[in-house]
C-alpha cells in the first residue's frame, strides 16, 4: 500500500521539537509540498518517532457509496442546528466544538459508529476535521479530498483547503473568528493528550479555554438511534503457532520495563498493541484484526477494558491463564482514578493515550497529593521515582514499550508472514492470469470489478480474513492519483491500451500482505518503459541494500530515488512503512522516507515495504511494492564490531518484464530480476495448477542479458 | 583533506537543541563513537548548522618539531606555579582557569602567539583544553592524541582521555574537584558566546561563577617576552578577477539583509568572512590566507579593526573606495560600547562571535536602557525591532549571513578554482612521476621527504602561496591513522611494498585545492584491491549523483558507503566538507556526512570534497578525494517544477588503475574511470612535458572492459 497514508500522519506541528529541522524541511525537499498535513490536531509526538501512522489520518473503512453522495442541505443544516442547541445546555456552555476523524485509540481504520466527523459534515473522506461555532461551520481536509468535499458539504460549511496558501489551521481560524475568551469544547477521548495540549496552547493565545466534555459526545447526542451500534464482533485467540510468544512471557518482559522505569502500571490504548500483547485478534474495524479495548498492565495483574459480549469462554480462559481480568470498556476512567488513589505511577504514551485518560490521571494525582505542582515537566523522563508505588503518584510520559517489541518480529511471526505471502502470491497469480485473459479477450471490466475478483481469489486461500486496506485498482491516469479508490458508480474500465496499477493486501490468520504491481496489457510507450525501469532500479537498489546496524530507514531512501533523479523525476511519498504480523498494514516506529525526522534504526525482524513509484499527472502511475524483512547479513567483515543488515523478500509475484527497458539495466540488475522470478516460480508454482500455473511460468522467464 | 577535522567539530553539546536527534545519534550509528568531541567548550550552534569547522578544533599549524618534544617537568611546573600565583592577584581572584585551543575568532588554524594551551601544558596537538585549579591541572584531548599527550605532559598534569568511558567533561570535572561556589576564570575572547553561556550554565550547578577576565590573558602574562609577536604580515587585495564581485556590491547585499532583519550593524568575527567580504587576503596564520581583524558593517559605514601596519597604501585605497575606515584591533570593545550607546541593534552570530564582544554589548545595552530585562530571550529571532536605530538596543542573534553568501561561489571564483586545480594537477603529475621513479630506483625516502618534495613542485606553479593544510603523507599502516602527520624524526620510509596515502592541498592566488590519492608502488594484495575498488565505487556513485534542489548533503552520504557496506566495511568520517575559493580549506555551512544534523541544502556553486575511504588498523589506509562543484543538471524532466543538481569535477589527477579490481566494476563505472582519465589527459597534459607528461600518459590509459 502506498506509504502516503503514512505521510498524512506528518504534521508540521509534530516536528516543532526540531525547530531547525522543520525550518529546513519546509523549505527544502519539494516533495513535501503535497503533504502538509491538514490535521491541525495531529498529536505532537513528544517521545515517539514523528511519522507514525497512529497519530492521525484515520482512514474510513466504509466505501463512500454507503454514504449518501450529497446529503440534502436541509438535513445537514438540521444537524448543525441541533448541535448548536447543545452548546448552551447546562454543564456544556461552549462557543465552538471540534469534531476530529479519530476514535478514542488513534486508529487508522475506525468503526462506523465513531465516524462522527463524516456524520456531522456529510464529508466522508478519510481525513478531515470539522469545527462548528455558533454561527459558522468549517471543514479541513487535504488536496486528495478537495473535490469530494466540495460535492459533499452543504452550503453551510466552509471548506478549508488545508495546505493551500493562506488557509489557516483550525486553531488559527478559531482564534480569528471567535471573540477573545471563548470556551471551545472537545470530546477528550478523541484527542491524544499531546494533541489536546497543543490545541490548548494554540487557542490560549486568544484567551480561549479548551473544555473537555467527558460525559457526552455532542455528535452522538444528535445522531441518536440512527447511530450504528459499537461493534461487538467476537474476538479470538491468535494461536501461539503464529504469535510465537505466549502472553505471560510478553507481560513479563513488559513488567520488567515498567520496573526499570519506576512505574507501577501502563495504560495500553493502541488497539494493535492490545491485540499483540494479549495474542488476541478482533473484528471491530475493517482491514485491521483488532477489537476496541484498553488494557492496563500492573506489576501484579492486568485488566482488559472491553465489552464482554465479545469474549468467548475460550478467550476468557486464555485471559485468565495470563492473569488478566475483564472490566467494562466504559470503566477505564474510574480505574485510572483508582490507580492514582493507590499512588500508582502510570506509564502513559501521551502521543497515543487520549486526553481523557491522561487528564483524569493527572487530576486524580493532584487531588491525591493535595498539590498542584505535580504536573509533568519533562515528558521524556521519569522523575527519579525510586519505587513504583511510593510517594506522590506521577506519570512517566514515554513512548510505549510495546511499539518496538511489536515491530521486531519473532521467528513464528516471520514464518506466518512468509507462508501467508506465498498463499497471497498464489491468489495473485490466479487473479493476474484471469485478468490478462479477460482483458485480451476484450471483456470490459471496471476497476471495481477487478478489485472484487481479486478479493474472490484471495478469499479462497486458507486463513483469509479480510483485505488489509481498500484496494487501489487504477487504470491509466487514475494510477497517478496516489490514493485512488475506485467508486463503483464512476470508476474506469481497465483499458488494454493503458497502464494498470494495483495496490492491495490481505489479512490472513498468520500474516498481513501488501503488494503493488503495475502492468500494461498492450504496448507500453518508451516513456512508460523508461519510468517503469527506473522505478524498478530503485526497488532493486533498496532491496539489495546492506547497511550497518543502527541505521535509520531514511538513510536508505535515496537509493530508491536515485535512478529517477538522474532524469529529473521523483515521487511524492515515502519508500517504505512498517507492517504488522497478522495485524495493521501500517505500523511504526520504523519507516523509509525522505523525511528525516524518524531516527528509529531498522532492526533485524522488522518488516518494511519497498515501494518506489512514479506518477505522471493525467497519464499514468507506476509503483512496484514488495514487503521485506530486515535480516542480519553474513558479511565477510564486521567493521566497527557490529552487524550488517539487509533484507529478505516476503512478496513473490512476477514483475512485468514487458515494461522493462533492458538497455537501462546493469547486468547485476538483470540478474536480480531473473533470480527473483526464478524464486517466484520455485516458491509459488507448487500452489498453482492450470492456467494460473502457466501464467506464472510465462511470467517468470529470464530476461536475456544484452 | 579528510573531513575528520570536521568531525571533531561535532560536539555532543551542539546538538542539544535536537534532543531527539541527539538521543538517537548517540545510540545509533556506531561510526560516531570515535568522534565524541573532547571539546567541552565547543559552542552550541544556536542558529548555525551544527557541524561547522569553525566551531572548534583549532589545528595548530606549527610542526610539532618546533616545540620541544617533552618540556622538562620543572619548566612546566614553573609555568603552573606562575599561573596559580596570578589567581589571587587583585582584580582576578579565581580558583581555576580554563585555557582552550582557540583564538578570538574560532579559527581552524591559529597564529603561534595564540597557542596558549600548547605553551602552558606542553601538549602541542591540535585539539585540547587545559584546566588549572589551585592544586590540579588537567588536559583534555581525544583519541588521536593520547600517546602524544602522554609523552608531552609533565607529571603535574592529569591527562583526560576524552571519549573514553567515565572520563568527565571539563565542567563535570570542575564541579567535582572544586568546593561549591568557586570562581572559574576564562579569557572571554577565546570562547564563543554560545560556548561561554553553556559553560556558565554547567558550572552553575555547583554554584560556581564564570569570571570573564577581559583585561589580561593569564597565560600571556607568564609567557612574557618569549611569547611570539602577533603576526603582522602585509595584507593584499584579492583581485576582482578572482573575487568576481566588488566590495561595494557585497556590502550592499549585506546591508539589505541587515535592514530586512531590523539591524543597524553586524559584527563579523570569522577571519575568512572578513577576508571574503572585503576581497582581502592575509598571511597571519599558516594554510589560510587570512589576517587577524574584526569588521563592523553599519548601514552607512564600516570599520575594520586591524593592526594598521599590515595595511599597505594600495589596500588602504581599496578599503577607502568601499567606505571602510580603520580602527586598532584592540579597540573592538570600545566600539561595541559606542554602538550600544548609539542604540544600534547588532546582528551577532553567537556561535562564532566571542563572549567578550557579546557580553560587552549586552552590558552596554543594559546600561543604556537602564534596565536589566533586556537580555536575549530568543536567539533565533529579532524582537520585532521596527527600526534599526530606535528604541532600546537589542541584539539579533542569528547565523551570519556571510556564511552562505561565501559558500555559494560566483563564476569568477569557480574559474579561479578550476584554473588553480589544473596547475595543482600539473604539480602533482610531476610529483608522482618523480616519486614513482625514485621509489622504483630503490631510493629511500621518508614520508616527510616526500611531502617536502611535493611542496617544492607546487611552489613552482604560478600563483602558489602555501599549503592549505599539513600534508598527510602516510605509508602502510600510517595510512590507517586518519589524521596522520609525519614527524621528521620518527616518520616511516615510503615502502615500495605498501600502500601510500597522500592527502594534501595548496593555496593559490586564485583558488584552494585539497586532494587525496592512494597508490601502491608494487603488487597490491587482493584485499587491498577489493577495498580500494569499493572506495572508488563510492567515490563514483557520489560524483555521479543527481538530486533535487534543496537536498541536504547527508542524503547523499550513503551513496559513497554502500559498496563498502555490502561486505561489512565502513569508514569513520564524513564524505565531504565545504571548501573556500582561495580561502579556508574547510568551510561551512554544507557538508556530506552520516551525521544528520546539518540540514543545509546543497546549492549550485557550492564546493564540496568527495572523499570516501577505508582504514584497516595496523595495515593500510585508502582515501580517494576530489573536489566537486555543485552544478545545475540539464535533466530531461524537472519533476516538481524544480531544478536537479549534480557535480562538476575540479580535481584532475589520475586514480591508480593498478589498484582497481576490474571484476567488481560495472560497465558504467569503468566508463566513468576511463572518461575521467581521458579528461585528465586532455586538461593537464598541455601543462606538462618530459617525464611528467609521459607519466600522465601512462596513467590515463583506459581500462579494458571485461
Amino acid at each position: 500500500m502506498s506509504p502516503l497514508t503514512l505521510s498524512t500522519a506528518f504534521s508540521p506541528r509534530s516536528s516543532q521539537l526540531h525547530p531547525r529541522c522543520l525550518h529546513f524541511l519546509s523549505h527544502s525537499l519539494p516533495i513535501f509540498y503535497k503533504f502538509k498535513s491538514p490535521h491541525s490536531f495531529c498529536p505532537k509526538s513528544q517521545n515517539r518517532p514523528i511519522f507514525l501512522v497512529r497519530n492521525c489520518a484515520s482512514i474510513t473503512a466504509k466505501p463512500s457509496s454507503q454514504f449518501r453522495k450529497k446529503s440534502a442541505d436541509s438535513e445537514q443544516d438540521e444537524k448543525l442546528r441541533s448541535l448548536r442547541e447543545l452548546f448552551s445546555k447546562p454543564g456544556i456552555g461552549i462557543d465552538a466544538y471540534i469534531i476530529p476523524s479519530q476514535d478514542a485509540h488513534q486508529s487508522e481504520f475506525i468503526a462506523e459508529c465513531y465516524m462522527r466527523r463524516a456524520y456531522i459534515s456529510g464529508f466522508t473522506g478519510s481525513a478531515g476535521t470539522a469545527v462548528v461555532t455558533k454561527d459558522k461551520a468549517a471543514l479541513w481536509t487535504d488536496g486528495r479530498y478537495f473535490l469530494q468535499a466540495e460535492k459533499q458539504l452543504s452550503s453551510n460549511w466552509i471548506l478549508m483547503r488545508a495546505g493551500n496558501y493562506g488557509v489557516p489551521t483550525t486553531s488559527e481560524w478559531l482564534n480569528d473568528v471567535l471573540a477573545p475568551g471563548c470556551r471551545i469544547g472537545i470530546d477528550p477521548f478523541l484527542f491524544s493528550s499531546d494533541a489536546a495540549e497543543e490545541l490548548k496552547e494554540a487557542i490560549a493565545k486568544k484567551n480561549h479555554e479548551l473544555v473537555y466534555l467527558y460525559d457526552l459526545n455532542l455528535v452522538d447526542e444528535i445522531w441518536k438511534e440512527s447511530r450504528p451500534e459499537p461493534p461487538r464482533k467476537p474476538i479470538r485467540v491468535h494461536e501461539l503457532t503464529y504469535a510465537g510468544l505466549d502472553v505471560s512471557s510478553k507481560l513479563s518482559s513488559l513488567r520488567s520495563e515498567l520496573i526499570d522505569a519506576g512505574c507501577s502500571a501502563i495504560v495500553v490504548s493502541m488497539l494493535d498493541e492490545v491485540s499483540w500483547l494479549l495474542n488476541l485478534r478482533g473484528n471491530d474495524v475493517p482491514n485491521s484484526p483488532v477489537m476496541y479495548a484498553y488494557l492496563i498492565v500492573e506489576i501484579d495483574g492486568a485488566k482488559l477494558f472491553i465489552d464482554d459480549s465479545k469474549v468467548s469462554p475460550e478467550v476468557m480462559d486464555h485471559l485468565k491463564n495470563a492473569g488478566i481480568e475483564l472490566r467494562p470498556y466504559e470503566s477505564i476512567l474510574a480505574e485510572i482514578k483508582n490507580l492514582a488513589a493507590k499512588g500508582a505511577h502510570l506509564w502513559l504514551d501521551t502521543s497515543s493515550v487520549n486526553a481523557a485518560i491522561v487528564n483524569t490521571y493527572e487530576a486524580a494525582c493532584d487531588q491525591y497529593s493535595g498539590s498542584l505542582d505535580n504536573k509533568r515537566k519533562n515528558k521524556s523522563e521519569a522523575y527519579g521515582v525510586a519505587n513504583g508505588q511510593s510517594g506522590v503518584p506521577t506519570g512517566v510520559y514515554k513512548i510505549s514499550p510495546i511499539l518496538l517489541a511489536k515491530a521486531v518480529k519473532n521467528q513464528a511471526e516471520l514464518e506466518g508472514m512468509r507462508n501467508s505471502h506465498l498463499r497471497d502470491a498464489a491468489a495473485l497469480a490466479q487473479f493476474w492470469s484471469w485478468l490478462e485473459e479477460e482483458i485480451l479477450k476484450g471483456v470490459l471490466l471496471t476497476e471495481v470489478d477487478v478489485a472484487d475478483k481479486l478479493l474472490q481469489f484471495r478469499s479462497m486461500q486458507a486463513g483469509f480474513l479480510d483485505t488489509s486496506f481498500d484496494t487501489i485498482s487504477a487504470s491509466g491516469a487514475n494510477g497517478a492519483i496516489i490514493h485512488y479508490k475506485p467508486n463503483p458508480d464512476s470508476c474506469s474500465i481497465v483499458d488494454v491500451k493503458k497502464m494498470f496499477l494495483l495496490d492491495s493486501g490481505a489479512q490472513y490468520i498468520d500474516g498481513t500482505t501488501d503488494i503493488t504491481r503495475t502492468v500494461h496489457f498492450g504496448e507500453p510507450t518508451p516513456r512508460q518503459k523508461e519510468c517503469f525501469t527506473r522505478v524498478l532500479q530503485g526497488h532493486i537498489a533498496l532491496d539489495q541494500a546492506v547497511f550497518p546496524e543502527n541505521t535509520p530507514g531514511f538513510v536508505l531512501d535515496a537509493f530508491a530515488r536515485s535512478f529517477l533523479w538522474k532524469i529529473g523525476l521523483d515521487y511524492r511519498h515515502g519508500t517504505g512503512h512498517g507492517v504488522g504480523a497478522a495485524l495493521n498494514v501500517h505500523e511504526g516506529p520504523q519507516s523509509i522516507s525522505f523525511r528525516f525526522g524518524n531516527m528509529t534504526p531498522l532492526q533485524k525482524g522488522m518488516i518494511v515495504s519497498n515501494e518506489p513509484g512514479y506518477y505522471e499527472d493525467h497519464a499514468f502511475g507506476i509503483r512496484i511494492e514488495n514487503l521485506l524483512c530486515v535480516k542480519e547479513m553474513d558479511t565477510p567483515n564486521r567493521f566497527g564490531g557490529i552487524g550488517y543488515l539487509g533484507f529478505e523478500k516476503l512478496t513473490f509475484v512476477p514483475i512485468q518484464n514487458e515494461l522493462v527497458e533492458l538497455s537501462l539495466l546493469s547486468t547485476a540488475e538483470i540478474d536480480w530480476l531473473n533470480d527473483y522470478h526464478s524464486e517466484v516460480w520455485e516458491k509459488v508454482s507448487p500452489l498453482l495448477d492450470g492456467s494460473a500455473r502457466q501464467w506464472l511460468w510465462d511470467n517468470t522467464r529470464p530476461l536475456a542479458k544484452q
